[in-house]
């Protein structure tokens, strides 16, 4: 007889007081938490302090156990299960193939939302949502794999006028998370080898740091100009304009600093 | 001397429990507390229920209000001020307004940021974030306006393989919330007016209602089905899927009731 259930409870952007009231108060009658950072990672916490706040132990899963599933699904046969996921949850592939291993074995589901840097970061830039196409990820580039989809997709999204979110790779369990600067290197790599003139050094580029932190950076530039700046901790994420409305011009020169030559010039367009 | 602070709080999307920890910390630090609900609204709470849960007085703001913005800047000239905004903040214009001109006038200016229907909707059907194209608002017919950018937008998304997301108009003032079933016959208006084969009655559709609430409905089926079908109260938002994974499939069957038959044919293509 199956009569647990499974929550999966997002945590939000960046620390431990990201989780809604209600996300909060749906662990308190959970019987057992879980978690997993190798999806993705709340770079302005650590474990001790989400258990702190929920005031509950929290079992950290691996890759390798979150993939598989079986040790959340098993007790969720019987229990009440919550699954801690960074961000809005169902946005890694591996939680949604849970809920529908989960659905299938007779389980209930639900999803307690939060706070995700797809609309985050457009307004910490105050760019206008309904302006963004296809978002996509830059991977870190391996041995004999180096995906230039994001350059295809950056490249209809200008074509359309619109922007392009472009998130960067995460590998937690290397503690390694790629930095904007890494992120417009690849892209400049990506336009030497498909010379689109897509991405070119002096096109104007926005970099969100830290979003969701009390001190996020949100700083639009020339990209040769900020390809070597410094932009503090992770997680870091780009934005590629496409055609910028006036208020979005405005915005990007007050909240992100874009320099008064760049503003003149897109003025003109 | 400027020295106040203006801090936009995400709501979230459903109730007084969907603000963040982070954001009623905040609310608690401050001198003036705002919000406004023509943008946007939370259908499962009341303002006596928000002022109970943040413990402050909040002033509820016109449009006028809202849009003048001088209520909102004047004491935040001086004081700590938060404005509490539906969803995650920055996606109506009015807000982004509200901040350039805060951030013109010397006042700093922060966001806190919320659960958001732009990621909610897709987590909630179990299709992928990074698939969808732009997303777009049906709004209500007026009697010499129609536009049909959502039709072209749609196309467009659909031409690349992409889902749309589309946002269906709320007028609070009138206490007026599109149903996904108005929504629905908007869109086979447009199809009547364009013949670009782009939505048909035998089309399949995504339906979500209540994103964040405890019961939301995730269906998705054949238009000419469900087209007189009752999702309930508000909101209602709807997803025009573009090429669906074979894990879509199956999310959208077990997730969202698909009928068999649908999926059969999907899983030809």
């Amino acid at each position: 007889m199956i009569d647990g259930t499974l929550i999966f409870i997002g945590l939000g952007l960046y620390d431990e007081k990201d989780i809604s009231l209600k996300g909060l108060e749906e662990i308190k009658n959970c019987d057992k938490v879980f978690t997993e950072f190798y999806t993705a990672k709340l770079t302005g916490t650590d474990i001790d302090k989400i258990e702190k706040t929920v005031g509950k132990t929290i079992e950290v899963l691996t890759r390798e156990e979150t993939e598989k599933g079986d040790k959340i699904l098993n007790i969720a046969k019987e229990k009440t299960v919550a699954l801690l996921t960074c961000g809005d949850p169902m946005t890694a592939t591996t939680h949604v193939d849970i809920r529908l291993r989960a659905a299938k074995m007779g389980i209930k589901t639900r999803i307690i939302h939060g706070s995700s840097i797809v609309t985050a970061v457009p307004g910490l830039l105050g760019l206008q949502n309904y302006k963004f196409g296809r978002a996509t990820t830059l991977a870190f580039p391996e041995k004999n794999y180096f995906p230039t989809s994001p350059y295809d997709i950056i490249k209809e999204n200008k074509e359309m006028g619109l922007h392009t979110l472009v998130l960067l790779d995460i590998q937690s369990d290397k503690k390694r998370y790629m930095t904007a600067n890494e992120g417009m290197k690849l892209l400049l790599k990506m336009e030497e080898k498909h010379k689109g003139n897509i991405i070119k050094q002096e096109d104007i580029i926005c970099v969100v740091a830290r979003a969701g932190s009390s001190e996020p950076i949100a700083l639009a530039g020339i990209i040769k100009d900020i390809l070597d700046k410094d932009f503090g901790p992770p997680l870091h994420t780009l934005v590629i304009p496409g055609k910028l409305h006036f208020m979005e011009i405005e915005a990007i020169q007050i909240l992100a600093q874009l320099p008064a030559q760049q503003v003149r010039k897109l003025q003109k367009l």
